[in-house]
């Protein structure tokens, strides 16, 4: 699996300035400035106790030498890699003030998208074999949609939507409103660029035919039972790209893929994926 | 329990314009205008689909409000709160655009500082009755330390350091610089104002009563079994707190409470809580 | 013509915060404080002293309101609409301080977005009744892309990409580094979400098939003379959308739509439409 | 005509940030990210398309450099100089990523500058051997005021008021307000610091003795016929400084410039001027 | 005196956010939290503990109403007036929690300001009934300068340029680089904008001549001899303004003004005036 | 004494750049570029023009720098060193517009904060001897308390708390609404993490005792006169710390030091200390 690229800073700076901000305060990492010599210097390596996939090395990298650059940072994987428990990670040097002042805030964010790439990295891997992909939602942490995202691609997910304005997404809500699934994409196509695409989530099979006649590009099927969306494959034929979600498990995801679908989207893997447990050893 | 005071918004208001402007993007809610006329209103409850604790419904209300000030919100619970499943946390009202506009943002908000409450408040059950606290750590998601914070409180937990900067922690890095407990406490003990309480963390029990000499006010018990607890307890006599932390998991919690230990910090209440499922059901 | 909907505030509060601070600076309107005594009130009205379309209206009176609440501002005419010369656009009353002090940036705007939109219209007028769509480009004002893409839509225009991250666009720059037109749309086809679009820019029309073939959802005809236009669209056979760009003028535009393109984007309607004469009147 | 001073970055650098945001998005280059490999170096020229005068280049190189600290830009020209069609500006040279993604922002920055470098330079040849000195306005595009004042700079122009506070201007609605020119000069005088000068618009020849009277050290003839202008020079003797503005285009400026005033302040070199044809072309 | 204006909230309002955000925290006011009730009302008045001159009362008010829109602030005083020691400022009543909150940075405000006014008011009172007018200078407290300069206002001082860019100030080292007094203000006057001031210092007064015969607007007598200020007065005869300034105390300010000098400007007005000091008392 | 530690650049950087930005304006330093030419290079050194403690140096060099890279900026002395008259701070060099530029932004943050650690030593060397220990209040400059609590510690003395977050002050008007010194500190004590530590403010020596039982870690005695200050002492025999606070003045403290208590807080080192005199001499 290549290395995903990773987003702009300009869209994850101003993010690393509020997390630094916030675990430096107003007068710093008092105990390190108490206990340890300006001048010591130290090293040490960044590691997973456990085995997983890395997002995020690159930014743990950046949060070190913000704060000073004279830190040395020497990548030993690639965001995407899968590693096992005890992999080095990575290898710093530099001033031991540095080092202890920004080790939380590099590990928190290493943590936490190499936590959403391994859980994305287990899906990816149980639908091996299927037409399906795994994408993710909007169900993000507020603040680190491109970053989360980023990780899903290190998982080896797509992603769907970044935000509301990059696609259309007609939920049942909005089809309550437009009177019908049929009005509420043609006015959405109708209303938008060339270059958006349109989807529409359904509740029930019967709605298909009218969503794809609608002139939908992609359905999603929202809860349906496996079953049915066997039989949502089936109608579509090929016309749309059909989407499977909502609540979709570990234990299910295989059987969902199987139905044929294209693409199923997972919420939990941004906002419940737990951290993979990273740290610096000190030499 | 009483509903823990939210933190300035100073603490917050920035990672909420982030967290709105990543969704919202250059073009806003395409779908909604695209679709729902401008002038459509709309009402709906947002409501938890499983049980849980309740943490950040204010905030969710500001979320929905930023965006158009003529939201009306209604909560149904307090922050701190525990509900159950399906229970209605609020009441919204208010143009149909904004209310779908601001729905997934202020969700996220509050289903990930719900997670949090949720998970901090069954530790904090499994110990009731012993003198254990249930604290947080710094091991928090970038950008949202004085939200998590918050969610812990909700949860009946307390909270640790805010950062590096509101009380010493020496760790065992800091001693091999330093060149020992003793000295690194002290140190800090001399360099500090009078406001700044000393923590420090051992690995093993024969560095408990150094801690101690030094002038320690709090020793962390980094790692220890079960019944090296007991032991440190029966040897610290009540001359220090002793904070329990590393590995303990729901399963453990209990027994290291029972120990006589006076605090336990998990990390996991804030990096790998999964969030609470919650909703907005229009009417 | 319906009446566009605004950008999200976070995509333009930024900007007018600038705005507003440039005009301001350290002491303010130090004209009217020396002149104009603080309660004296003024009233006036907005006026187009050329024939145009609006866009920005409801953004002047954000200008207005933000320097003080107590300012009115009633809109005679919605953006979108077409006025004649002289026509009052708004009329506005509150303290006279406030008013002098936050015209200039108030017409500014507006007359920056309604010339783009009058601009747009005109071409939009062009190629009535024809298949062609006006579009805009990226050259646009730098800082300034959300509001210029809105004023191209209240000139009845469609918006193209809004940054380079909302939809694939493949140059020649492109192509040469990928090695061919077919290489680069099969990588960018593959390594991207579901929702997102490819567009491909040929030079020569040998290579549509190529495009066509590769999967392109849209191909840029960049350059193209009237006549080999209409031999692309003859080629395509509706397989794809086709966009013509480069060079296009008030004067060819007809004849560029006569040829039965899809899409016509023309830079010059974003970066170099003259503004359209507003002023404030005072009664 | 020696190069002008670039702007401090304080005064421009916040708009680079939001035009590289805006246009980066949450994703990025995504088209370059999928099509050109990581490594890949490029190099090209900036070129101008037409001829005109310079002003941004380094900006441009500003832009560039930001996105990849690994760029070379090397400028074959100075902002202020008279270019012809087809002549290079700069060449560049990086990674191809890097280039591709600033290209857009870049260009459209250094475009609006010398379009409006290149207006200016017209109006101030126009003018040559006369006193008149051409200058601009404050109806500048929000946000890049300081720039668009140093593009005016560039064409050979110089720059009237910068803000509201930098020098006090005395409008028809002041005048109204206070209650006649003298009164309105004079507690301007008196309200403010011995550095601010002080200028007043008169819309009549008749108000101008009682202008020099009170003290202002400006004129401004608002909107007088050219035969009304001769008239105003000969009537003060050098006094004052006679501005001439309102409605002056490239036909009537070398008219008014004749007339004998000291200055010639014109609003669409800033707010109308059609951007200069810029382009990176790769090698 | 009349009360002057308070500079435009961009001027300010990004300070006031540092200011708020710094004394809040990420945790807010814990000791009112856990001590007053969240619905406890209170009220106060704030008063002067010392007689003197009153600057940013309505600023003080902005504090505590950002923090709570619930809070009533009704200033007794207006900025610029003189107050007696005791006397009530303002008083103010809302949510106890948010009036002590925001107390402290109300009041480091309101006496910063009004420690400014008051040192201003006795060097202005001081030259009475000479011809001298007392200005400031730009030694003032980093990112405060607005509001400093206003409090020199409200002191009845004027003020002297506001930063680097709204006026010229020939130093002596400026003068040593450009090769003598004439040629650095005749690039001055050439290089700059027609409503831009030209000010020079000189050292010896023997470079008055020289300064005025370059055209300078106003002419800085650094560090001068009370008898030099004499001779300088009576060498200029009322051709320039002439300012003295460097080392004037409130002990030698009379002199000097008796001089005949125009301008008496005092860095220790904003670098080193006392705060007053201002109380809030809870009723 | 030994070197404090500066404050993280999370807690002064948006405060330098306000500073900048608000003496650089919109057009930056306009009378060097007038009059220096670009590449003039110049070199100096900031010297005290009086005797005192030196606080700020490495951030003067940071502003320089900030402006300009290639400036040199090599101190002679270390913040927290007592330096005489006229002594050399620091040597400078680079391009002489940047040094110009730079200059006085760079010498009022140093010129202030030295202001304080000067008279903080003063305050330090006048309690020498005793067991007290000079400390600071919230009673800063709104923006700049991270800094000026710097300069505290340059001084040698201690920092009280930094925000109303890092410690419980349990104030006068707390008391009174929580029915009680008693009850306050008790709900302080009981809500609060196990990091925070509890003072109390107390106005009569007969809420001492009750303080204490309480399990306040501080007692502030607030306004106590010296006599009283004895008896504090005396009956507390250690059991807490007292904090003298109140009217302390440079005649009154070494009085209060020798009463045994064991700080001794004064508001005027940080809102009233008058600057140290610095400045750049060019060679």
């Amino acid at each position: 699996m290549s290395r995903p690229d990773l987003p702009p800073e300009t869209a994850w700076g101003p993010l690393l300035d509020l997390a630094l901000a916030e675990d430096l305060g107003r007068a710093g990492d008092i105990t390190s400035c108490a206990v340890v010599g300006e001048h010591v210097r130290a090293s040490g390596r960044i590691v997973a106790r456990h085995a997983g996939v890395i997002a995020g090395l690159p930014l743990a990298g950046r949060v070190l030498r913000r704060l000073e650059r004279a830190v040395e940072f020497r990548p030993a994987v690639e965001d995407g890699e899968r590693v096992s428990a005890d992999a080095v990670l990575a290898s710093v040097a530099g001033p031991a003030r540095a080092l202890l002042a920004g080790e939380r805030v590099a590990l928190n964010l290493l943590g936490h998208l190499s936590g959403i790439a391994t859980a994305t990295r287990a899906q990816v891997e149980a639908v091996a074999g299927t037409r399906a992909t795994i994408v993710d939602t909007r169900k993000t942490t507020p603040g680190l949609r491109a970053l989360e995202k980023y990780a899903v691609r290190c998982g080896g997910g797509r992603n769907h939507r970044f935000g509301l304005d990059d696609a259309v997404l007609v939920k049942d809500n909005h089809v309550a409103v437009a009177g019908g699934i049929g009005d509420a994409v043609r006015r959405a196509r109708e209303g938008l660029g060339h270059l958006v695409r349109v989807e529409v989530e359904i509740t029930r099979i019967d709605q298909l035919e009218e969503a794809i006649a609608a002139g939908a590009d992609v359905v999603l099927l929202d809860n349906f039972a496996v079953g049915e969306l066997y039989r949502a494959v089936e109608l579509a034929r090929g016309r749309v790209l059909l989407e499977a979600s909502g609540g979709i498990t570990p234990r299910t995801v295989r059987a969902v893929a199987e139905s044929g679908v294209d693409l199923i989207s997972i919420g939990w893997l941004t906002h419940s994926a737990p951290a993979l447990d990273v740290a610096l050893d000190f030499d």
